[in-house]
């Protein structure tokens, strides 16, 4: 019941109405879902018929004023059932642990589902106990579900019903290095990601840290060899190269809103000549081929700026070779390619949705 | 030439092409000038033909790294008749003087132009020379163009050929008055706007009061008594209360990328009881009345936030009775809703698309 | 006991050493208290002996990392008589309410005490009733403490046991508007005071509205018509101009660490010729005369910006005259002018330091 | 002749006045050299006699309205003879090039200089050809000027006549990793320094890159590869290490006023045993060991963060041993310990002053 349809012609003209998938949207109150339901609400196809809370049982405006007059749903605690009777599709916005109680249900209710949190990402149990603290209740679905990051398994999304939405350090990482790695260009070894995100990658939950007055003004690193992006990174690049990889990842909180820079530090294999002109056009080539038909990643030839993809699906990726060393560099949004977009992203994918429909603005 | 075309498919799928306007952006080096190529790109029915620049030479993305790979033009130094054999529209982004030396030719030369600059918005060449200290080259036109004000003056956008489009703090300032002052619901003197904006708004030529290191972790009022929107608004404002307005407007440069508050303090008059819950509420309900079905104004209960309008093309608009005064409070994205968004708004309704057109997302 | 002191020479080089004060920190967890402990740590003539909290109990460094190697003690959780032992002078940070149940019992131990609530601000019950929400425990100490704003009360302040630390809006505020109201210059009616606080004024307790990422990139006000610093301004306004003062006070949350704007509009009594230059700099050499010989109020020709008092205990104020009202801007910082350096100040006077010890750097 | 003297007692109390110091500092527009003023205003034995400028002619405050009634002093174009006669140590802070046009001048009317820019730092004149791309006009002084950072060099400072005051990024990296270089528990080979600096670095000249509505809310990469602090790093580490030393430096341009956060990413050599708490607790011994007694250089737990050190003289540096990887964190404020503070630590040491004296605030 999107608030503006009144006002507002639809996005699209066809004479035969479009089949609307209706969506819920679990665990409605943080940042992610902000931009979920942003994107959701200019989505030709797609309905919003549900947000949930625990906590929250006012209107969705008095939570995320900026939606005032755009939705007219209210917070609700609806159980599995009830949201299968309500919506096609559910994106899962709720924290590790609480996702792998609900999808299980959520599944058995007939959804479809997008779960953003990492219960489905690691294929590993006892990866995941040993990173999250937590026996994991839901492991046979692990490594059966589809990791998705579109540009790289977007082959296997269309038609199922559950897919694990990658971290956003995740994201830039993977999205960097994987040409490269497949292609055998730089070493498996020693890679070092060097990563800095905006505040609101930490969430809405109040806690002194992530306090305006703390993170303002400041820069520094956090969680360093122990962030949970971490074996995300390894199993996919490990999965990419064939080999083993283990990264070094180091996060670094930032002051901005919105926006990951990862700086990536590898070593080129024999295949490139290192340390000249020649070897970083190359690489740079190798990178546009890979990405070629890619609408969402956009590889430069200048220095990525998280400004240049905030609020927006894209990615940007360039690279330079100094001394024997490739440094990649890649900025995208981490609400929204990071996280909310790339959902759609997903959801399209699995729909049969046209891949960019509503995340192209 | 939108280079996402070939990855992307189009927003709109009837079966008939809709009627594709040519645009031309005049002057496109800016920030104004980048938002409205943003929300040009998403418009199913306007196509961007040419950028024009008097000293860039470049591809649009060295400029506007953001663009990269979603608009395939560069900068161009062309002719009004040049212009005039490329677009049917030209949205005008030259600094005051250099606008009305060039409207009159793009208007000779078949063109139908929005005009962001401060040159037509002032309905006497008296007051444009006394606030620009330049004469007037072309005043036949003053108090002939219509102010691009949709939400007042929408019904007589239709058809035009020119439109001044309005300054950022004067539509913020205006769309907060326009509907107490029209209804005689408070007094036309004494009028106090304290306004606070991002630094978007000061441009994006390179100035010492505007780098980061001096605007950031600071607030400071410029302009005191002598800002050229001033006249502006009490043009506006005299024209809808049929008195003559003078306000005090106090700009404050804030440290943020985009964002325009007005706290704005009036006196009612005795028509709405002052000091009581019941005149602030019968205030309220006479400021969504006059807004019902203007699908950007939001008249809210709640203290609006830049945040919550920032990249859109809403105007959130509140107020409180404190003591004797009517406190008004309004927000907007400068760049947005104070320009290249109600341009758009403009160009829809001038040409007879859709009001919302590409401006909601 | 300083951890510095065994490397730094004393910034004194007297031959004989100097009467040290020992000063204890009650609530020192805070940001507030955090700028004190800087601020006496360079104060040659106070040794911080206690800090206390209810809840930590770790070393200082621990809550705050900037003060690592600078002070080597941890948080107690101390008896008023335990302070008593420990330390002559108390600055007191706790919470209003919290505080008037400490601040007897600390002046029965025999401390003398600058107490930074609101608790002794108001003089009258009632209002502290009404505006806090609380009966007051210690109502006989109302009305009889002295309000620790140097500039007004200066000579009130040596010998006194206990002060009444001004809140950051009201100190700004009264500092701006006292010279032209006790002149008669300005009328004591329709003040409006349009005040820009940075987010550190609202502390450093976990709460969504202050965390960055709602914060930044982001302008609203609050408490519009409520804020409890304005029955203070009122109270102190009315003393220093023998009539009954209400000003309208709207404070913004502003997208920057500390530093407050203070914007006041007030109207020239006929005393001054209004809306001419002549009043203006008439008006501004009432203000400096009124601040000669004040070290920390700095009347300025240029407009304030709160950068340039940023990390120090100035006030700068200047003004404007604009149509028939007097424009008044003042800035300070909220930390420092507003609250901790005021209380060093209070501090220095009491015990017969020279005003400005510690406090210019 | 400091402003503040009428109204402030001095810091100092002894009977016997200290013997003042008389100090000039040239290209006194910049953000260092205000930060110089500040520090040089609270030095009880150094006295602010000439500001100069080639370009401006005003008040000190027409430029730093900070320094307000502290410093009444105007800009000057002076020779170095005239500045010879006014002050005993010079301050240059004119860009490289300009200042190896200056210096050798200002040592031959007798002055003792301290040089901010970099053009005494490398002691290979094609280094310095190479890198800044001008033929250094005093190669004899190369190589025999001192190199000043006090932790490593303190003990030539004092007598000299000529100080290379080094650069920010140059002091964060050689801090951090000189202790464990020179004690051969890190390999001096693939050593990758990826630091973030605050926009103040990029200093007070008008440009597009700089303005805040290009830095905020954005995080890139620059100079990748190519930045002019590398050759520095490389020269002062391979005199440390006794061995070639070739770092990757990438800077990083991140939204804050200002501060440096450097994380660097070594390999342990088999003297430490790596990967281990072990080694951890090992290397951080042999840091802080390396630092005992060096006033300004904090050997923490934490993990840095460039707020804890803004404003202030100190560095905080921790490590963390990863993987086979030890990851350094470094943090100073580009401006003080970056710039001006050293550049007052290395006056102290050189005229006989406490190294402390007016840094520790």
């Amino acid at each position: 019941m999107l608030a503006h349809h009144s006002t507002t012609p639809p996005l699209h003209h066809s004479t035969t109405p479009p089949l609307m998938t209706r969506v819920a949207i679990l665990g409605a109150t943080g940042y992610t879902a902000l931009e979920l339901i942003k994107i959701l609400l200019r989505h030709p196809e797609a309905e919003i018929t549900a947000i949930t809370s625990r906590s929250e049982r006012g209107h969705v405006s008095s939570v995320h004023p900026s939606l005032s007059q755009r939705l007219d749903l209210s917070f609700e605690n609806l159980s599995p059932q009830q949201l299968g009777e309500r919506a096609e599709v559910c994106f899962c916005c709720l924290p590790h642990v609480a996702s792998m109680e609900s999808v299980p249900q959520l599944l058995d209710a007939g959804m479809r589902v997008i779960d953003l949190s990492a219960d489905y990402r690691l294929s590993d149990p006892g990866a995941y106990e040993q990173w999250y603290g937590h026996v994991h209740t839901d492991p046979a679905r692990l490594g059966r579900t589809v990791y998705g990051l579109p540009e790289l398994f977007g082959d296997r999304i269309p038609g199922q019903t559950l897919i694990a939405n990658p971290g956003c350090y995740t994201s830039t990482s993977i999205l960097a290095l994987a040409p490269l790695l497949s292609a055998g260009l730089i070493e498996p070894t020693g890679i070092i990601i060097d990563a800095k995100s905006g505040v609101s990658g930490a969430g809405r939950s109040p806690k002194t840290n992530i306090l305006y007055a703390e993170c303002n003004e400041s820069i520094s690193a956090y969680a360093v060899g122990t962030h949970r992006h971490t074996p995300e990174i390894d199993q996919v690049l490990s999965g990419v190269s064939g080999q083993s990889v283990e990264v070094i990842f180091t996060p670094h909180l930032t002051p901005m809103d919105r926006g990951i820079l990862a700086t990536i530090y590898a070593k080129p294999t024999g295949r490139a000549k290192p340390a000249s002109e020649a070897s970083q056009a190359e690489l740079l080539a190798a990178m546009k081929e890979f990405y070629a038909g890619k609408p969402f990643v956009r590889v430069v030839e200048h220095l990525p700026r998280t400004k240049d993809v905030a609020h927006t699906n894209y990615c940007d990726i360039s690279l330079r070779v100094v001394q024997d060393r490739v440094i990649l560099l890649a900025a995208l949004d981490n609400l929204i390619k990071g996280a909310a977009g790339v959902a759609v992203q997903n959801f399209n994918l699995m729909c049969g949705h046209a891949e960019t429909t509503a995340l192209i603005v």
